[in-house]
Protein backbone atom coordinates (compact mmCIF):
# COMPACT_ATOMS: atom_id res chain seq x y z
CA UNK A 1 0.00 0.00 0.00
CA UNK A 2 1.38 3.08 -1.16
CA UNK A 3 1.64 6.52 0.93
CA UNK A 4 -0.60 9.62 -0.36
CA UNK A 5 1.77 12.13 -2.88
CA UNK A 6 0.41 15.67 -3.45
CA UNK A 7 2.65 18.21 -5.34
CA UNK A 8 2.72 21.53 -5.50
CA UNK A 9 3.52 22.59 -9.29
CA UNK A 10 3.50 26.32 -10.70
CA UNK A 11 5.54 28.19 -13.60
CA UNK A 12 8.77 29.08 -11.97
CA UNK A 13 9.42 31.92 -9.66
CA UNK A 14 6.01 31.61 -8.11
CA UNK A 15 6.92 30.58 -4.76
CA UNK A 16 6.46 26.43 -4.43
CA UNK A 17 8.83 26.49 -1.79
CA UNK A 18 7.47 28.95 0.31
CA UNK A 19 4.36 27.31 0.32
CA UNK A 20 5.87 24.13 0.65
CA UNK A 21 7.75 24.98 3.42
CA UNK A 22 4.58 26.00 5.24
CA UNK A 23 2.72 22.72 4.43
CA UNK A 24 5.60 20.65 5.50
CA UNK A 25 5.69 22.60 9.18
CA UNK A 26 2.02 22.57 9.33
CA UNK A 27 2.13 18.80 8.39
CA UNK A 28 4.59 17.89 11.39
CA UNK A 29 2.80 20.55 13.76
CA UNK A 30 -0.41 17.64 13.17
CA UNK A 31 2.19 14.80 14.10
CA UNK A 32 2.14 13.44 10.41
CA UNK A 33 5.59 12.11 9.07
CA UNK A 34 6.61 14.11 5.89
CA UNK A 35 8.18 13.25 3.02
CA UNK A 36 9.35 15.78 0.55
CA UNK A 37 10.85 15.48 -3.17
CA UNK A 38 12.24 17.83 -5.30
CA UNK A 39 12.45 17.72 -8.68
CA UNK A 40 15.54 19.42 -10.15
CA UNK A 41 15.83 19.45 -14.21
CA UNK A 42 19.50 20.15 -14.19
CA UNK A 43 22.15 18.90 -12.45
CA UNK A 44 22.38 19.74 -9.16
CA UNK A 45 25.94 19.87 -6.48
CA UNK A 46 24.34 18.32 -3.45
CA UNK A 47 27.88 17.56 -1.53
CA UNK A 48 30.03 19.71 -0.55
CA UNK A 49 33.76 20.10 -2.92
CA UNK A 50 36.39 18.32 -0.94
CA UNK A 51 34.62 16.27 1.85
CA UNK A 52 35.58 13.02 2.05
CA UNK A 53 31.77 12.07 0.70
CA UNK A 54 31.95 13.92 -2.16
CA UNK A 55 35.51 12.55 -2.73
CA UNK A 56 34.06 8.89 -2.67
CA UNK A 57 31.22 10.12 -5.13
CA UNK A 58 34.05 11.94 -7.56
CA UNK A 59 36.22 8.90 -7.87
CA UNK A 60 33.09 7.15 -9.20
CA UNK A 61 30.99 5.14 -6.27
CA UNK A 62 27.90 4.85 -7.97
CA UNK A 63 25.69 5.47 -4.86
CA UNK A 64 27.65 7.05 -1.68
CA UNK A 65 25.66 6.79 1.23
CA UNK A 66 26.89 8.99 4.60
CA UNK A 67 25.39 7.90 8.12
CA UNK A 68 25.62 9.41 11.28
CA UNK A 69 23.51 9.73 14.81
CA UNK A 70 21.13 12.31 13.21
CA UNK A 71 20.85 11.65 9.47
CA UNK A 72 21.65 9.55 6.71
CA UNK A 73 22.42 10.80 3.09
CA UNK A 74 22.41 8.97 -0.27
CA UNK A 75 23.75 10.42 -3.57
CA UNK A 76 22.67 7.74 -6.32
CA UNK A 77 23.51 8.25 -9.75
CA UNK A 78 20.73 7.45 -11.93
CA UNK A 79 20.30 5.27 -15.17
CA UNK A 80 18.08 6.46 -16.23
CA UNK A 81 16.19 8.94 -13.85
CA UNK A 82 13.57 7.05 -11.37
CA UNK A 83 9.13 8.21 -12.31
CA UNK A 84 7.99 9.90 -9.23
CA UNK A 85 6.51 6.76 -8.27
CA UNK A 86 9.74 4.75 -8.57
CA UNK A 87 11.20 7.23 -6.08
CA UNK A 88 8.10 7.81 -3.86
CA UNK A 89 8.25 3.61 -3.63
CA UNK A 90 11.50 3.35 -3.41
CA UNK A 91 12.74 5.85 -0.15
CA UNK A 92 9.73 6.79 1.49
CA UNK A 93 8.52 3.38 3.74
CA UNK A 94 8.35 5.23 6.55
CA UNK A 95 6.03 8.39 6.19
CA UNK A 96 2.55 9.18 6.26
CA UNK A 97 2.15 11.59 3.45
CA UNK A 98 4.58 12.71 0.42
CA UNK A 99 4.87 16.27 -0.65
CA UNK A 100 6.64 17.30 -3.99
CA UNK A 101 7.78 20.07 -5.79
CA UNK A 102 6.85 19.97 -9.20
CA UNK A 103 6.13 17.11 -11.24
CA UNK A 104 3.53 18.83 -13.19
CA UNK A 105 3.31 15.81 -15.90
CA UNK A 106 2.61 13.10 -13.28
CA UNK A 107 -0.91 11.57 -13.21
CA UNK A 108 -0.92 12.25 -8.70
CA UNK A 109 -2.83 14.74 -7.48
CA UNK A 110 -1.83 18.61 -7.27
CA UNK A 111 -1.94 21.56 -5.92
CA UNK A 112 -0.71 24.80 -8.31
CA UNK A 113 0.23 27.80 -7.11
CA UNK A 114 -0.13 31.34 -8.65
CA UNK A 115 1.09 34.45 -8.09
CA UNK A 116 -0.89 37.42 -10.60
CA UNK A 117 2.69 39.54 -10.87
CA UNK A 118 4.23 36.08 -12.04
CA UNK A 119 1.62 35.14 -14.89
CA UNK A 120 -2.35 35.49 -15.82
CA UNK A 121 -3.32 31.95 -16.20
CA UNK A 122 -2.66 28.75 -14.45
CA UNK A 123 -0.31 25.69 -15.77
CA UNK A 124 -3.18 23.25 -15.02
CA UNK A 125 -5.61 24.88 -16.89
CA UNK A 126 -4.06 25.94 -20.06
CA UNK A 127 -3.74 24.78 -23.45
CA UNK A 128 -4.58 21.07 -21.80
CA UNK A 129 -6.98 20.63 -18.63
CA UNK A 130 -4.86 18.87 -15.95
CA UNK A 131 -7.72 16.60 -13.94
CA UNK A 132 -5.66 15.90 -11.38
CA UNK A 133 -5.71 19.50 -9.96
CA UNK A 134 -7.54 19.34 -6.69
CA UNK A 135 -6.89 23.14 -5.20
CA UNK A 136 -5.14 26.51 -6.28
CA UNK A 137 -3.08 28.81 -4.00
CA UNK A 138 -3.71 32.06 -4.91
CA UNK A 139 -2.77 35.57 -4.24
CA UNK A 140 -5.83 36.91 -5.96
CA UNK A 141 -9.20 35.55 -6.22
CA UNK A 142 -9.74 33.21 -9.31
CA UNK A 143 -12.90 31.59 -10.97
CA UNK A 144 -11.89 27.92 -10.92
CA UNK A 145 -13.52 24.79 -10.59
CA UNK A 146 -11.45 23.06 -7.51
CA UNK A 147 -11.32 24.68 -4.17
CA UNK A 148 -9.53 27.72 -3.72
CA UNK A 149 -6.98 28.93 -0.87
CA UNK A 150 -5.00 32.38 -0.17
CA UNK A 151 -1.61 31.88 -0.87
CA UNK A 152 -0.56 31.26 2.63
CA UNK A 153 -3.28 29.39 3.95
CA UNK A 154 -1.34 26.39 4.82
CA UNK A 155 -3.83 24.79 7.77
CA UNK A 156 -6.78 25.37 5.00
CA UNK A 157 -4.78 23.49 2.52
CA UNK A 158 -3.73 20.78 5.17
CA UNK A 159 -7.04 20.16 6.47
CA UNK A 160 -8.10 19.40 2.67
CA UNK A 161 -5.28 17.32 2.36
CA UNK A 162 -6.24 15.51 5.29
CA UNK A 163 -9.50 14.88 4.37
CA UNK A 164 -9.10 13.80 0.81
CA UNK A 165 -5.68 11.30 1.32
CA UNK A 166 -5.25 10.56 5.38
CA UNK A 167 -8.86 9.67 6.29
CA UNK B 1 21.56 -12.58 -1.33
CA UNK B 2 23.48 -9.50 0.26
CA UNK B 3 26.47 -7.73 -2.05
CA UNK B 4 30.12 -8.07 -0.20
CA UNK B 5 30.86 -5.21 1.73
CA UNK B 6 34.62 -4.36 2.49
CA UNK B 7 35.56 -1.87 4.95
CA UNK B 8 38.72 0.55 5.08
CA UNK B 9 39.44 1.53 8.57
CA UNK B 10 42.35 3.12 10.33
CA UNK B 11 42.84 5.80 13.07
CA UNK B 12 41.81 9.05 11.96
CA UNK B 13 44.34 11.36 9.79
CA UNK B 14 46.08 8.03 8.37
CA UNK B 15 44.62 8.23 4.71
CA UNK B 16 40.87 6.04 4.70
CA UNK B 17 39.32 8.45 2.23
CA UNK B 18 42.66 8.87 -0.32
CA UNK B 19 42.67 4.66 -0.36
CA UNK B 20 39.44 4.43 -0.69
CA UNK B 21 39.16 6.92 -4.19
CA UNK B 22 41.84 4.99 -5.43
CA UNK B 23 39.98 1.32 -5.08
CA UNK B 24 36.76 3.21 -6.07
CA UNK B 25 38.68 3.74 -9.08
CA UNK B 26 40.39 0.57 -9.51
CA UNK B 27 36.94 -0.94 -8.90
CA UNK B 28 35.35 1.05 -11.88
CA UNK B 29 38.09 0.41 -14.16
CA UNK B 30 37.19 -3.45 -13.75
CA UNK B 31 34.11 -2.96 -15.00
CA UNK B 32 32.21 -3.66 -11.60
CA UNK B 33 29.33 -1.46 -9.81
CA UNK B 34 30.53 0.39 -6.53
CA UNK B 35 28.94 1.49 -4.01
CA UNK B 36 30.49 3.60 -0.54
CA UNK B 37 29.14 4.12 2.65
CA UNK B 38 31.46 6.89 4.90
CA UNK B 39 30.76 6.48 8.48
CA UNK B 40 30.32 10.12 10.66
CA UNK B 41 30.50 10.64 14.21
CA UNK B 42 29.54 13.34 14.29
CA UNK B 43 26.54 15.39 12.61
CA UNK B 44 27.19 16.57 9.21
CA UNK B 45 25.72 19.28 6.38
CA UNK B 46 25.91 17.26 2.97
CA UNK B 47 23.03 20.88 1.71
CA UNK B 48 23.70 24.13 0.64
CA UNK B 49 22.10 26.20 2.93
CA UNK B 50 19.52 28.17 1.22
CA UNK B 51 18.87 26.14 -1.01
CA UNK B 52 15.25 24.66 -2.35
CA UNK B 53 16.12 21.12 -0.80
CA UNK B 54 17.77 22.34 2.95
CA UNK B 55 14.59 24.63 3.08
CA UNK B 56 12.00 21.85 2.55
CA UNK B 57 14.43 19.68 5.36
CA UNK B 58 14.90 22.30 7.37
CA UNK B 59 11.08 23.19 7.56
CA UNK B 60 10.86 19.75 8.96
CA UNK B 61 10.54 16.86 6.48
CA UNK B 62 11.38 13.49 7.59
CA UNK B 63 12.85 12.56 4.22
CA UNK B 64 13.80 14.82 1.34
CA UNK B 65 14.73 13.70 -2.12
CA UNK B 66 15.76 15.02 -4.79
CA UNK B 67 15.53 13.66 -8.52
CA UNK B 68 17.54 15.12 -11.75
CA UNK B 69 18.43 13.27 -15.07
CA UNK B 70 21.86 12.56 -13.55
CA UNK B 71 21.61 11.65 -9.72
CA UNK B 72 19.05 11.20 -6.87
CA UNK B 73 20.14 12.46 -3.53
CA UNK B 74 18.10 11.52 -0.11
CA UNK B 75 18.64 12.91 3.05
CA UNK B 76 16.58 11.07 5.83
CA UNK B 77 16.38 11.50 9.51
CA UNK B 78 17.44 8.85 11.63
CA UNK B 79 15.29 7.14 14.42
CA UNK B 80 17.85 5.23 15.39
CA UNK B 81 21.03 5.63 13.64
CA UNK B 82 20.88 1.69 10.93
CA UNK B 83 23.66 -0.35 11.30
CA UNK B 84 25.99 -0.88 8.43
CA UNK B 85 23.98 -3.89 7.80
CA UNK B 86 20.59 -2.09 7.56
CA UNK B 87 22.14 0.55 5.16
CA UNK B 88 23.74 -2.03 3.33
CA UNK B 89 20.37 -3.78 2.34
CA UNK B 90 18.38 -0.41 2.00
CA UNK B 91 20.39 1.19 -0.25
CA UNK B 92 22.72 -1.02 -2.36
CA UNK B 93 20.31 -3.45 -4.42
CA UNK B 94 22.10 -2.42 -7.62
CA UNK B 95 26.06 -2.70 -6.98
CA UNK B 96 28.48 -5.26 -6.87
CA UNK B 97 30.51 -4.44 -4.10
CA UNK B 98 30.33 -1.86 -1.29
CA UNK B 99 33.38 -0.43 0.11
CA UNK B 100 33.21 1.68 3.77
CA UNK B 101 35.31 3.74 5.23
CA UNK B 102 35.23 3.66 9.27
CA UNK B 103 32.63 0.90 10.91
CA UNK B 104 35.68 -0.47 12.67
CA UNK B 105 33.00 -2.31 15.02
CA UNK B 106 31.30 -3.92 12.50
CA UNK B 107 31.89 -7.86 11.46
CA UNK B 108 32.62 -7.44 8.13
CA UNK B 109 36.08 -7.78 6.19
CA UNK B 110 38.70 -4.74 6.83
CA UNK B 111 41.58 -3.60 5.53
CA UNK B 112 43.74 -1.59 7.42
CA UNK B 113 45.28 1.69 6.42
CA UNK B 114 48.79 2.24 8.54
CA UNK B 115 51.29 5.02 8.18
CA UNK B 116 54.17 5.24 10.53
CA UNK B 117 54.19 8.86 10.85
CA UNK B 118 50.53 8.32 12.53
CA UNK B 119 50.82 5.32 15.00
CA UNK B 120 53.56 2.75 16.04
CA UNK B 121 50.32 0.43 15.88
CA UNK B 122 47.60 -1.06 14.10
CA UNK B 123 43.95 -0.59 15.36
CA UNK B 124 42.82 -3.87 14.59
CA UNK B 125 46.06 -5.61 16.21
CA UNK B 126 45.97 -3.69 19.38
CA UNK B 127 44.54 -4.57 22.71
CA UNK B 128 41.97 -6.51 20.75
CA UNK B 129 42.68 -9.10 18.03
CA UNK B 130 39.87 -8.31 15.42
CA UNK B 131 39.38 -11.90 13.33
CA UNK B 132 37.86 -9.53 10.29
CA UNK B 133 41.09 -7.88 9.33
CA UNK B 134 42.03 -9.32 6.50
CA UNK B 135 44.44 -7.09 4.83
CA UNK B 136 46.94 -3.85 5.45
CA UNK B 137 48.05 -0.97 4.05
CA UNK B 138 51.01 0.66 4.79
CA UNK B 139 53.66 2.97 4.17
CA UNK B 140 56.19 0.76 6.22
CA UNK B 141 56.74 -2.82 6.16
CA UNK B 142 55.47 -4.80 9.52
CA UNK B 143 55.07 -8.14 10.47
CA UNK B 144 51.72 -9.22 10.00
CA UNK B 145 49.40 -12.61 10.27
CA UNK B 146 47.48 -10.84 6.93
CA UNK B 147 48.32 -10.29 3.61
CA UNK B 148 50.26 -6.75 3.42
CA UNK B 149 50.48 -4.46 0.42
CA UNK B 150 52.16 -1.14 -0.03
CA UNK B 151 49.40 1.92 0.79
CA UNK B 152 49.11 2.92 -2.81
CA UNK B 153 48.91 -0.33 -4.70
CA UNK B 154 45.19 -0.56 -5.51
CA UNK B 155 45.66 -2.98 -7.91
CA UNK B 156 47.07 -5.60 -5.70
CA UNK B 157 44.31 -4.79 -3.18
CA UNK B 158 41.68 -4.86 -5.77
CA UNK B 159 43.06 -8.59 -6.46
CA UNK B 160 42.15 -10.08 -3.41
CA UNK B 161 39.04 -7.97 -2.81
CA UNK B 162 37.98 -9.73 -6.17
CA UNK B 163 39.34 -13.54 -5.58
CA UNK B 164 37.77 -12.87 -2.08
CA UNK B 165 34.56 -11.71 -2.65
CA UNK B 166 33.75 -11.50 -6.17
CA UNK B 167 34.82 -14.60 -7.86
Amino acid sequence: MSCPVVSVVAKSGTGKTTLLEKLIDEMKRRGYRVGAIKHDAHSFEIDHEGKDSWRLTHAGADTTVITSPEQTAIIRKNRPEPTLDETADAFFGDVDIILTEGFKRSNRPKIEVHRKERSPTLLCRGEEHDPTLFAVASDEPLEIDVPFFDINDAVGICNLIESRFLK
